[in-house]
């Protein structure tokens, strides 16, 4: 895009277009950018001109954006809309990504959509919304074929050359054979369908007893189906065994993605929700204050042991140099071994369980490299004031927080897990104040034992 | 699995048969754990035990232990075999997991391996070895379907009927027609075929002119054409065009989740590889000191402003109090602008020029922050010795801090970006690096110029 022969970042085009109102251009340059550069650009633009690209866009164009964009990013744009144009949107989504958008929503606000949607889009909607989010009911599709056992291979082609285009959003790798009642009684491969010749019976060439999961079914059960079965999706079946719906293999991988990264986020202090800098800025300050000032508070905890020893600093000034470095090192130490165990833990590897094992391993590990740590601080300190006594005390401290700190680390995320909190939140705080506590523990009390031979 | 009425361990259960050398047992109770239950019990078992289950096994079954386990545990693993028999797992595993497995030996044991493979499966992984393995060649598979232009619907039905069994493992659900020359020209979709009517030229279904990817295309734009495109597969073209593999969603969607691995686990300080608790404790602690060696160098560079302070601290002592607090708090807040930078890097809402919109963004919630944070810190240093002078100080510290810190945490990745390093890995340290020497040095300074009042 030229103007004036210079390059033109995409917001600032959108948003010139916006400003002079004209649709039929914006609708022809989100065309050219793609859903997901658009998605990009419009992320970046205000609320004002938000609505007039959203606007200007069709249902299906607007459904596409929603599909590139955060659930809360997306839930925000949509209601810029007219009601009766968001309808049409959702009406335009593939069934999970809508009742996800939904799910968010109050009752009343979910009503008013709904009564608004085409009657199968909404009934649809209401059926995955009725699930919470992380189960098979709320990832599932409602997009998908069955037909019933009376049916031959030559009325199931018939069908499909029919409804070619209907079907063409499908997913129709696999088609499902039915009962009367809904009960799933087959799986018709696409392939088999090809392969198999002349006209026949669908109950001949189906496969019989179906694999299938349970509409309550957790994603930590999907993830493991799909993991042990090559399938691009599996059917959904509620406590009467009737197919209500196909959860595909991308929507459980997203899922997990999007889990993945809360959890990354989490350990980093991003707590209570994803953020990005296009939220309101007393919004973004309040989900991180949450948590700093919990850590503030723990980290006052750890300090406060540095207070109990202050005429011990007071003689030996040099120590507190060396409080901040210790704090700092057994927390790298801790915070690997943290990593290690989330990694373990993720793959199956270990079990909440296996502390002993778990501990052992870790154990080997500190008094490694908390040896080599110690004698690299220990010599600093020693070079620095020509005392090796206060390299003893730096350095042994060192070492034995770091074999602690390894240890608490390794073990932590087992027993929070089996606590049944959050390791990926939990671990990484509670490591820190511990092993700050114990570090400046060490390292004062050391030195008041060999006050004598460091003054 | 009970024996004297009490449940038994997989491993421990497995280390008893293989000690009592009952292979078919062996391969009795493997089949009935399943490859991936079964691969985590390996894991916990000793090298003799391990080739003991494993050359129980049929090259089949352990072909499928390899998928379910990292590379650096399947290639320990499989070299434990008499060179005959890991030839043998190696024809049976997918291409481009063979390739990735190979990819860790030298020419030498590449060769030999190669040598005793089956010559079609020798082929194919020699080709995809020559690849780097995250780029389109290397993540390929090489068991696809190409058809003559010359053929007909039928003729591709009767081939696809005549070889199912072999084309079993295939991901059929395209093949592709291509030139004499190998050039690929069309893309023939299952459906498609199944739903043509009569026998008719491929040519005349086939999508002309299909997408695909260069050989040498990178993992970031196969991630990219997957997010475009809601394909399950695409062509992968040499330089010629002729068509040499295909690339799978999954096997994309696998890397990228290999890569979020490595960095978080990057994040964390586990560099160079990724370690697992059964691998040998001085490989695990040479990659754990590697790592916290360069920090240790980073940390006594911060701490030594401390030590330029030393005459401040021992007027007012409770400062060493603050010291680690302020060290801490900075490191989490910018590290929760850290963690922000690199979501958005990767989803690409930021760019590594957008540093003033970052900037701005990050500042105000630095001084949102920053004042709160240090408004709370201030008081309880106020509290604790009842001298607002000693709150401003601490407080005044933690507050400018704040804000520098999240300001260069939003930064620095971005930064680190485009210097192309590798944000997850440098971030952390340069980050508290900075802000622990910033910290120490304002309160420490502020001290200097109150001190008059804090004494």
């Amino acid at each position: 895009m030229e103007t004036n022969g210079e390059f033109k970042e995409p917001w600032k085009l959108l948003s010139e277009i916006a400003e002079l109102g004209d649709h039929a251009r914006l609708r022809e340059e989100a065309e050219r950018m793609g859903s997901r550069e658009c998605a990009r650009a419009i992320s970046r633009l205000n609320a004002e001109e938000q609505s007039q690209v959203l606007q200007a866009l069709t249902p299906e164009a607007v459904a596409d954006l929603m599909e590139e964009i955060s659930e809360e990013q997306a839930r925000a744009l949509i209601f810029r809309l007219p009601p009766g144009v968001a309808a049409r949107v959702f009406d335009a989504m593939r069934s999970n990504t809508a009742a996800d958008l939904l799910g968010g929503l109050d009752f009343a606000e979910i009503e008013g959509l709904l009564g608004r949607m085409a009657p199968e889009a909404a009934a649809n909607a209401r059926i995955l919304v009725s699930y919470k989010t992380d189960v098979a009911g709320g990832l599932m599709v409602r997009e998908f074929l069955a037909y019933p056992v009376t049916f031959t291979t030559q009325q199931v082609i018939d069908d499909m050359r029919l409804n070619a285009r209907k079907y063409s959003e499908y997913s129709i790798q696999y088609s499902f054979v039915t009962q009367p009642d809904g009960t799933l009684t087959g799986v018709l491969p696409l392939r088999d369908l090809l392969l198999a010749p002349g006209d026949k019976p669908i109950t001949e060439i189906m496969i019989q007893r179906p694999l299938s999961v349970l509409d309550e079914a957790p994603l930590e059960e999907l993830e493991k189906f799909f993991e042990e079965h090559a399938y691009l999706g599996v059917p959904v079946v509620d406590a009467k065994e009737r197919l209500i719906g196909v959860v595909r293999r991308t929507d459980v991988q997203e899922a997990l993605g999007k889990r993945a990264n809360r959890d990354y986020l989490r350990s980093q202090g991003i707590v209570g929700g994803e953020e990005l800098r296009s939220m309101p800025v007393l919004t973004r300050s309040a989900r991180r204050l949450s948590w700093l000032s919990v850590n503030i508070g723990l980290n006052v905890l750890a300090a406060s042991v540095i207070a109990f020893y202050q005429d011990t600093l007071e003689s030996v000034i040099a120590l507190a140099v060396f409080l901040p470095i210790i704090s700092d090192m057994s927390g790298c130490s801790g915070n690997q071994a943290v990593a290690v165990s989330m990694r373990e833990l993720a793959l199956g590897l270990v079990k909440p369980i296996d502390f002993l094992h778990v501990w052992f391993k870790e154990a080997s590990v500190g008094i490694i490299n908390g040896l080599a740590l110690g004698v690299l601080l220990g010599s600093v300190a020693w070079l620095w004031k020509g005392n090796p006594y206060l390299g003893l005390v730096a350095g042994g401290a060192l070492a034995l927080n770091t074999l602690l700190a390894v240890c608490i680390g390794g073990l932590l995320p087992l027993l929070v897990k089996r606590l049944k909190f959050d390791p990926a939140l939990a671990s990484g705080p509670i490591l820190t104040t511990i092993t700050d506590m114990c570090g400046f523990f060490f390292v004062l009390s050391f030195a008041t034992v060999a006050l004598g031979r460091l003054t």
